[in-house]
């Protein structure tokens, strides 16, 4: 029997070692890759939040960490909402997603045009910024999760 | 009643509607936190191998757009094994992580300092760059999870 190259026996290995590839259907791998993107970006902007709200204390290199992370995550989920993905992993999108997917995209687009200014803000070192920026971003957070996502 | 400052009653509804700080037990979140950070590091890296291995074509600009991702993430989980983490939400970890911590966190050091080579290679546009760069990565990978998580 001819022997794989190594390279593609660790992918292999490295692939199905991981969980959301061990998925049989992508569609459950999206709705997964989704909410974990989803969980990332919340970690991050609760910290702003607590921050920006005094319950915790303000630290400047922990604002640029969370900016760091957000300014990588924040636009991941929405390659994930694809055909097929509106039912399973326990989703908690609503079918108006699919359905009003202009008011969707457009709820989304809406928190993509804040964020930028709360990573800004959030790498200034500034505590003020923070304060400023972090509730018209959170805005656009509640409102979509108003309209698309089951409580 | 007096009234919460429009931010705080914000923050509320967000924090509230995301699942992550939904959890009562900040273990589970944390557990959660670590889960969706390698879900979201597998998928970024599984990108950069299917193209490695030619399994999907080579794309400079999804290449560096994984970069961004890893270079964001792959960090991430090693902040969330801390003491309480190593039962609930379906956790992969082995004890061991926690009784042979050096070791565990000598694995995560030889994965991060693999990973800068790769996400330099991926941002490179050079694909013999990707190819090379993706093994040595992907070994660190798997030597962990041999040691430290259930298949």
């Amino acid at each position: 029997m001819k022997k794989l190259p190594a390279a593609l026996v660790t992918l292999a290995a490295v692939v199905t070692a991981s969980s959301v590839f061990a998925q049989a259907k992508p569609e459950e791998a999206a709705i997964k890759y989704r909410q974990a993107a989803f969980t990332v970006m919340a970690k991050h902007f609760g910290s702003l939040g607590a921050m920006a709200n005094g319950k915790a204390p303000f630290d400047a290199k922990v604002a640029a960490a969370d900016a760091d992370v957000l300014a990588a995550v924040h636009g991941l989920p929405f390659t994930a909402f694809g055909p097929g993905t509106d039912k399973g992993a326990n989703t908690k999108a609503k079918p108006q997603v699919w359905q009003k997917t202009a008011d969707f995209n457009n709820d989304a687009d809406k928190m993509r045009a804040e964020m930028p200014k709360l990573i800004a803000a959030a790498r200034s070192g500034n505590f003020d910024q923070l304060k400023a920026a972090f509730d018209p971003t959170a805005k656009t957070c509640k409102s979509c999760h108003d309209s698309f996502k089951e409580k």
